[in-house]
């Protein structure tokens, strides 16, 4: 299962109770955090976010709204007594980021491992065992949308195993997914089972990729900068979605649940586009700082594995 | 009269209700800012410090805490339409940090203006007609204290400007201290008058310039790191000081008015040291975030001018 926290839902400026754009993942005791607007840290603390867990962080791009926190972060995570590396990835431009937030933070006690999405293209595999796969978003600068997928093995066959004369001992392993006294995990599993499958996607515009790559998602947690139709216009000129915009892609993809996301600071009620985006998508749900959720596997749903 | 504002009273990492040290005076349409911790521009929204009349910027020194708030407020101050240019000013190493924070802020629709204090010392006159002089700190890198002066012109003597046969049109500009009509103010102002003083001093030990230049200051805003005056061993180690100490160092000067400020992430409540500084100075008062004040020119006061 997965623990989702949605720790920062604004966008460009930070309001007093809105941080910037950041979304926590956890997995066990494996942290994920996308995105890292001024203020993550605290909203790490405010909502129970451990930074002590945090392994990996994906960000979108580098305008300060997803990055300025950053600096900050990994100073207390050093300030903790951090040794363990850390694994930050995003699109092309990475390295100047990092070695300016490096300037800043200064020397850090544990290692920064980088990875850089060549065209906001690739895939990283995570040590929860889930798989991070980005694609281009549409924005107005090189960005990132991201697909986590949490997979997740298929049945294991007791009696497949005693036909075999696999040791009890070695059961756990091969259920695991791991070879074990010469016998290997497909001997022994059924056919994957569908996993886990989110999506963060700000800051973009809707794209063809992002609806087909939702499809059947578990959660998409998605830009919806504008609450207001009117503004679609502006959407495209800085590369962003509106609430309705949102919703018709979600209604599109046949997500399971939609997060409204990435507010403009012009819009103070989290909720003022929500209206607009249930018309599209009567299941969408407004993003705010602290807003959680747990996905658990669903072994009603067969569709996508 | 000045506007004082404690915007910030952490140190090291922000807590969900204690921003890292930032401190904010306000003169007029003029707005000073002493160090810029990350959370100060939410800090100034909350407590109604409008970024729009900031127009210096004093970095004590470069650790993130009084930092990482820098590249948001700059870039906020870009999205709110600045044009007009802001001075930064701080210890040796300026350059460095300004040209990566630029690297995260991007170009800025405005000039920033640089002023490194050489060997920490240094004065700098502003736009709101008072005088900041730098002097060094005792902390582990370079650092700057800061005094603050308002300075206070003579008092108007209007028989000696009759005498004088000034023209009446011209009182106001000698009055202001600006020669006109081939008058000068010294012709009909008295001597100049006690200002208000105010010391920003952290990070720091005490030290004896710091006591001697705090001298009758109406408020001296300092480092009390630690709460418990055992931790003293740690104060001096890491180049902080107890509230005890802060307290004796505010009693030696005879300041007005002490705020203990620059907690450390473990003093949860800011009046944890309040009872061990008060042995020392009884009028110290526990610096929180929001903590505001008004300091009014005082004609009682015959003392330092």
């Amino acid at each position: 299962m997965v623990q989702v926290t949605l720790l920062g839902s604004g966008a460009t400026r930070p309001l007093p109770h809105r941080a910037l754009a950041a979304l926590w993942l956890q997995v066990g005791g494996r942290g994920l955090l996308f995105d890292c607007g001024e203020g993550t840290q605290v909203s790490a603390q405010r909502f129970g976010a451990s930074l002590y867990k945090l392994d990996t962080l994906l960000l979108t791009h580098y305008h300060g709204d997803h990055l300025f926190g950053l600096p900050g972060l990994l100073q207390s995570m050093a300030a903790l007594g951090r040794t363990e590396p850390v694994t930050v990835a995003g699109p092309p431009g990475l390295d100047g980021v990092l070695d300016a937030v490096l300037t800043l933070a200064g020397p850090l006690p544990f290692a920064l491992c980088r990875h850089t999405f060549g065209d906001c293209r690739g895939s990283l595999a995570l040590p929860s065992g889930a798989v991070v796969t980005a694609f281009p978003a549409r924005h107005r600068v090189p960005c990132c949308s991201y697909l986590y997928t949490l997979p997740r093995a298929g049945r294991f066959d007791p009696d497949k195993a005693k036909a075999l004369g696999i040791p009890v001992a070695l059961w756990r392993s091969l259920q695991a997914g791991q070879p074990a006294g010469g016998f290997t995990p497909d001997q022994v599993l059924g056919p994957a089972r569908r996993g886990l499958r989110l999506l963060y996607a700000t800051d973009t515009e809707p794209t063809a990729e992002l609806a087909e790559l939702a499809r059947g998602a578990d959660l998409l947690c998605m830009d919806a900068t504008y609450a207001d139709d009117a503004d679609a216009p502006k959407a495209r000129l800085y590369g962003h979605a509106t609430c309705a915009e949102a919703g018709a892609l979600a209604a599109e993809a046949g997500v399971r649940r939609l997060w409204l996301t990435h507010y403009s600071a012009a819009v103070t009620d989290p909720e003022a586009g929500l209206a607009a985006a249930r018309r599209q998508f009567p299941a969408a749900e407004a993003g705010f700082d602290g807003k959680t959720l747990t996905l658990t596997f669903d072994d009603s749903r067969k569709d996508t594995p």
